[in-house]
């Protein structure tokens, strides 16, 4: 089955934001057995969306539509889809309920908001429980055209509480499986030269795919098939092979964010946390802390981005920052205890390094990031290599950091 | 002068991979004067390649491609152009050379980086100087194709260095300028209500936009013209009524990063900064710190997730914690006044509050989230209300605790 992602925006075309729920939306589609066959990005105009539309419609079944459905003039989707689908927009008093809750104790309402409750006539509208706009599904010729908000939250939102339930419902057939795996210490193409001979000989109804993030691979296993029970045999069948050659590699059988499977170890043995971040200026901290429930075992965090900081808060000696430097493995092991010592914690993590683009030195070129462990009295320690950009080096800090810490503590 | 922008790869279908490239080749374009009309991704397959890049330019006399072009069998848009503009790939001795280059020391040549070095034979080959892959420019009845890699370095190189360039010194173009404005204080169609008469008033030349973001509305004015002096001229004109409207609710001028708004601010007046954070756990933090440079004023954070932490860092008194909670008015301020000292920094932004989703009291519901910021002697505070999820909550604190420190300081 095959869909097609329209996105609507004039703020698309010109750069100002970068299309980030079309990824989204072609990982969960997919995950259905639904494959994307082009993505879309066209301005608000009601030309240029009706000849997308039309087209798509012509070429797949289902068409998910985003954008351009704001309160505001420059909005003009759902008075589009009217015209191509031959409706007109009524008041919705369900719709117009949902705004003046959405919107209560938030805003004053005005004619411009009471105007989301219009809907188009022939159309199943779908409720938005996060956002004013609501959510046009409209039939023809047995396709489906969507058409939702563009705030990402909002879409991923009604995408899936309603949307993918219910394209589940009328489009698939067949059963589809997933299973990802969370795999560590492996370059892609050295895991794919290992994996290459059990990949070559999966069955037909078995497909594998690599998914790598910044020192974390995804793999993921889809089977699919007519009959629920042997789709799920040939998925242990594959599993068990995959989990044979490569063992403890496979970090997590979920696809879940590494701060959570932290979380989960450090609950299931009862331990606290804490942070001493430089480099990563806190970014652990917020991603620890991003997941609710946190605060169960996560006291604090120090941010020591200038060496003052990692001397008066965290105790590291002047002498090992004037010997080995403050992107040192003497410094993180320094920091990691002072982080256990003074926000009284169990375990810590810590990072040194230069995230660039300036400040890199022959010996510690820019992407050099120092990561410490700890865990009462051991200290593991990691010394994080090449540069790829402040922003991944950063983000890749995050993740060997919480890998450590996983590896110690496990 | 209107252009397409066409990206090639499964990977973009399958959400693997996030198109960044559109939005930085929007963003340059319009600023040369060409508007790109629409995005297209599609995936590795030659009739949708053809489709695709046929359908473009058909529409636009300008086409922009980019991926594909990688040695291995799954990317075959070189082979596939070469068929549409029915020409044929031949070696070149040039291109080898800067083959051989870039590989050298990286990785040993194999056949497959050969044939990077094949080339189309009627177009005109570009060199990319920081990648094996090389660009062809096409031209067919006074129209514009160009192919390019998808690596994002890659892409900008060789755009910046040649493709832009030429565009610019082929297309007669239209001018068209952009101004963008950051305003505090407004929902957006509380906004939308405000400016609605001077909207409505604008010349045919210009146009508006709105884009939205937790506590932040970004208006983009659009300015369209043959002559640049009367396109700069009508921008002004509309510059000086909008500012007239809102006055100081405009506090950028500039569609940048708060973080940098701030950290300019900082660097202009010799300030350092600090940050003790609860609810945000670090996120404002690590906002700062993703700011190249942000050492020279950013000296460190403490994340006080614990109460225990709040009294043992940041000196916040027990009493308060006791008679006011952690979520309050006097707790936040003496947070700040615990980062500004233990930190040592001219300034600093508190945060405290019920991210979500559990913990919330009828007095204090999830989503309420007290934030201070104190310069030196001058402490304000401000109260963020309305639930939004755990997330937004906390990235609207990090974005309110920000403006608040800036109207402090400016």
């Amino acid at each position: 089955m095959f869909a097609e992602i329209i996105t609507i925006g004039d703020e698309l075309l010109i750069g100002q934001v970068v299309d980030t729920n079309s990824a989204w939306m072609g990982q969960e589609l997919n995950k259905i057995g639904i494959e994307v066959l082009r993505i879309v990005s066209i301005r608000d105009r009601e030309e240029e969306i009706i000849e997308a539309v039309d087209n798509a419609m012509k070429r797949v079944n289902i068409v998910l539509v985003t954008g351009g459905l704001g309160p505001t003039k420059d909005d003009i989707t759902k008075q589009t889809l009217c015209k191509y689908f031959h409706t007109e927009l009524i008041f919705s008093e369900e719709v117009f309920e949902n705004v003046k809750r959405v919107l209560a104790g938030k805003i004053p309402m005005n004619a411009l908001n009471k105007s989301q409750a219009m809907v188009p006539k022939d159309c199943t509208v779908i409720n938005n429980p996060v956002g004013s706009a609501s959510v046009s599904w409209f039939e023809k010729d047995n396709k489906v055209l969507v058409s939702m908000p563009g705030v990402p939250q909002e879409m991923t939102t009604v995408m899936t509480e309603s949307v993918l339930p219910k394209l589940r419902e009328k489009f698939q057939t067949d059963v589809i499986m997933h299973r990802t795996f969370l795999v560590q210490h492996y370059p892609e193409s050295i895991l794919a030269e290992k994996l290459e001979p059990w990949e070559t000989a999966l069955p037909e109804s078995i497909k594998l795919a690599y998914l790598p993030k910044l020192g974390i691979i995804r793999l993921r296993l889809t089977g699919r098939g007519q009959n629920k029970t042997e789709v799920e045999s040939a998925l242990n069948d594959e599993q068990a092979k995959l989990e044979a050659i490569l063992g403890d590699d496979i970090f997590s059988e979920e696809d879940i964010p590494l701060e959570v499977i932290v979380g989960e170890l450090l609950k299931k043995k009862n331990l606290t946390v804490s942070t001493a971040e430089s480099c990563t200026g806190g970014s652990i901290a917020a991603r620890l802390t991003s997941i609710a429930g946190s605060s169960e075992y996560f006291n604090g965090g120090i941010v020591a981005y200038s060496n003052e900081v990692k001397m008066n808060l965290l105790h590291v000696s002047p002498e090992t920052l004037e010997v080995y430097g403050a992107v040192s493995e003497q410094t993180v092991i320094e920091m990691v205890k002072g982080a256990m010592k003074a926000l009284k914690t169990d375990c810590a993590v810590a990072t040194s390094g230069i995230a660039g683009p300036g400040g890199g030195t022959p010996e510690k070129p820019v992407g050099t990031v120092w990561i410490a462990a700890g865990y009462k009295n051991e200290i593991r320690t990691y010394r994080q290599e090449t540069n790829r950009g402040r922003a991944m080096n950063i983000e890749r800090a995050g993740n060997n950091a919480l890998l450590i810490l996983r590896d110690l503590l496990k």
